[in-house]
């Protein structure tokens, strides 16, 4: 049932204990789903409630605390025995007399917490400002020390298995993209491009199915292809249009991001001026990747390509990518910009998207890749370039959706 | 281009601001994406970065405050001037030196807002412990109020406009419904249903097409039905297992859920006796939903109904809904459950989900349904019954996607 064997999981625990101890912290507090999922194995969409995973330094298992109804969903997707798993009742959901985290402070308490080093994560979604607060009431002889992206930063290097299913994202990724592109063309509809991508990221290949990506397809088009976070709307696609494709394939909760643009028939003269750049600048950017290389000296060799033919930007150019829920499937440790100081190491796994935005218009070329022993690997395979399409290019096998 | 005109927007501004009167607040600070649109229509995925909407008691417009190449988004989708969208740097994403409520309140300090009483949404997603520690910080002359749920108050009772879209997305929710229903057979998989209501939900009808809802279709299936928020698997589905499946239409951000159980083959008779029961009770909540009765008065309805068969469980029902961003489609404030004193008014909008959960089974049957002048009206029109499917039935006209 669980996607890694025990001993990764002990693993990850044993890793995450010795941040702890390097920081001293003696309970930590992990409400991070992605960072619970990561530790224990948990998956539910029940982060809409108080849950936590609380790691106790000199406790063999962590203890999961969520919701009564999901309690259940704990004691089949986690390792843990049934007595770490505990639960609240429903009258502590989205009450104004109740708050899950004063049952949280209590259960610390009775288990003899209440009074240690609590790392909790200060800037992680899904432990709000009153989760805080009702935390630090509940606890009152507790110390509460940050321990934001402590987690995060155990998650940077991959195992193999980890690698192996963003692998299979990849191919997700791949499909999708080659499906939503094929749909493409003037008087279609932006909705009907995501539905068909959503379909092949999920429906997934024989082997495996897909998962649902921490963001949702990215659909920006026509001049909105400068605003990147725009989803998509029921707007028909004109001929002259670009559109902005960023998606993920997901697998096990893991995500190969992959980004394109496409111009239905011949794109204007600054888009198609800006194509050859960017590719230029991606392929530069991976030769450049390998083992002992900063993110910093990455954005570097992107300023420079851009710099040779007069662009001026400074943004991030990407970022640690592997398991996620939404809102984002970034990791939020490195990132390649300007004085990233991270160094490469062998399977560290980055989305690099160095897209240029302007007020009208914009591209994106983006890769997933791990760095690997000597170098960097693309984990998905696409024609690195602005896609141009015919206008009114119809499919040879355009069958309907039963 | 906005879904609602500018009268509407403006109501519900000046709703916002009485409240804020009531409670002595002069700056409102909107960080839950779905009140940011809400208010100015702002709508796209950059929740995952810090971001804001001030509402200042004395200022006709509200400020959008967030990151700089979310700016031009926020000039296309709000009704705000462009002088009050107001955006940071992209160095202060995900960095350890530099955090964006520390732009925030330097800029609330400039327009001089510093030493005034400030509301902030305590307990609502993306609001983390660290954004208010430092808006506490960076603002040391202001007084801080919980405005915990103030804006959702306002967006309790729908508009007719509010109530056509919800009209729209239970279209998108039946028909999804339908076709993810259609697919369900032994031998299929989960993600494969998961892939097709996902087609439809967003591939749109003929008139308009489909929005991403705040929660993926939820699938638990087989002995897992028992525990709901279980996404799906590539499991394949066998002969005697039981689906539920939980999913909402969603039209320009506002949701219709609709749960229904499928049995494939004859259900087992623990099952299908729950079925009528659980039919019956969604049938007497909605004959008693009407203006002037309570939702504490409904809980009751349904308590009586499942203790005539022998059944006691202590749950929330139901919740008002409708705007919503991922991780939730649930408004959060008023609960069909015991004790809640929200008396029910003309445009109010629940999702009633009176599901019975037991350890290795589990049966829901939902409406979204909206309280009329008289009684109360379903949005959603779908067979009222646990749905039982012939094992290896294949659908009349199984096309293929290409």
């Amino acid at each position: 049932m669980l996607p890694f064997d025990l001993i990764e999981y002990q693993k990850r625990l044993y890793k995450t204990k010795s941040q702890m101890e390097k920081k001293g912290i003696e309970v930590l507090l992990v409400t991070d789903p992605a960072n619970m999922n990561y530790l224990t194995g948990y998956d539910a969409w029940s982060f809409y409630v108080h849950q936590m995973v609380a790691v106790i330094i000199d406790e063999p298992q962590p203890i999961w605390l969520g919701r009564f109804q999901d309690a259940n969903g704990a004691k089949l997707k986690t390792w843990l025995y049934e007595e770490n798993i505990i639960a609240y009742p429903d009258y502590y959901v989205h009450s104004d007399s109740y708050h899950p985290m004063d049952f949280m402070a209590r259960i610390l308490t009775e288990i003899g917490q209440g009074n240690r080093r609590i790392g909790i994560e200060m800037d992680h979604y899904y432990f709000s400002a009153k989760a805080f607060e009702q935390l630090r009431l509940g606890l009152p002889n507790a110390e509460f020390i940050s321990a934001d992206l402590l987690v995060n930063g155990v998650r940077l290097i991959k195992s193999d298995k980890e690698i192996e299913y963003m692998e299979r994202a990849a191919r997700l990724a791949e499909q999708a993209m080659y499906h939503g592109i094929e749909t493409i063309r003037a008087g279609v509809r932006e909705c009907e491009v995501a539905a068909k991508i959503y379909y092949y990221m999920i429906a997934g290949t024989e082997e495996f199915g897909g998962d649902y990506p921490a963001i949702v397809p990215l659909l920006p088009s026509g001049k909105n292809t400068g605003i990147p976070h725009l989803t998509w709307t029921d707007r028909k696609l004109d001929e002259g249009d670009s559109i902005v494709i960023e998606l993920a394939g997901c697998y096990h909760r893991y995500h190969a991001p992959l980004a394109r643009t496409v111009s239905i028939g011949a794109p204007p003269p600054a888009l198609e001026e800006l194509g050859p750049i960017v590719t230029e600048g991606v392929n530069r950017v991976l030769d450049a990747a390998k083992p002992g290389v900063t993110c910093g000296e990455l954005e570097e060799v992107w300023r420079k390509i851009i710099r040779k033919y007069g662009i001026e930007k400074e943004a991030r150019l990407g970022y640690s990518v592997g398991l996620g829920y939404p809102p984002d499937w970034g990791e939020h440790t490195a990132s390649i910009r300007r004085h990233d100081k991270t160094v490469l190491q062998p399977n560290m796994t980055f989305h690099l998207i160095p897209a240029l935005w302007f007020d009208h218009y914009g591209l994106e070329i983006s890769e997933t890749f791990k760095v690997s022993e000597s170098g960097s690997e693309t984990l998905t395979q696409f024609s690195r370039e602005l896609i141009v399409k015919h206008p009114f290019m119809i499919p040879h096998q355009d069958g309907e959706i039963s």
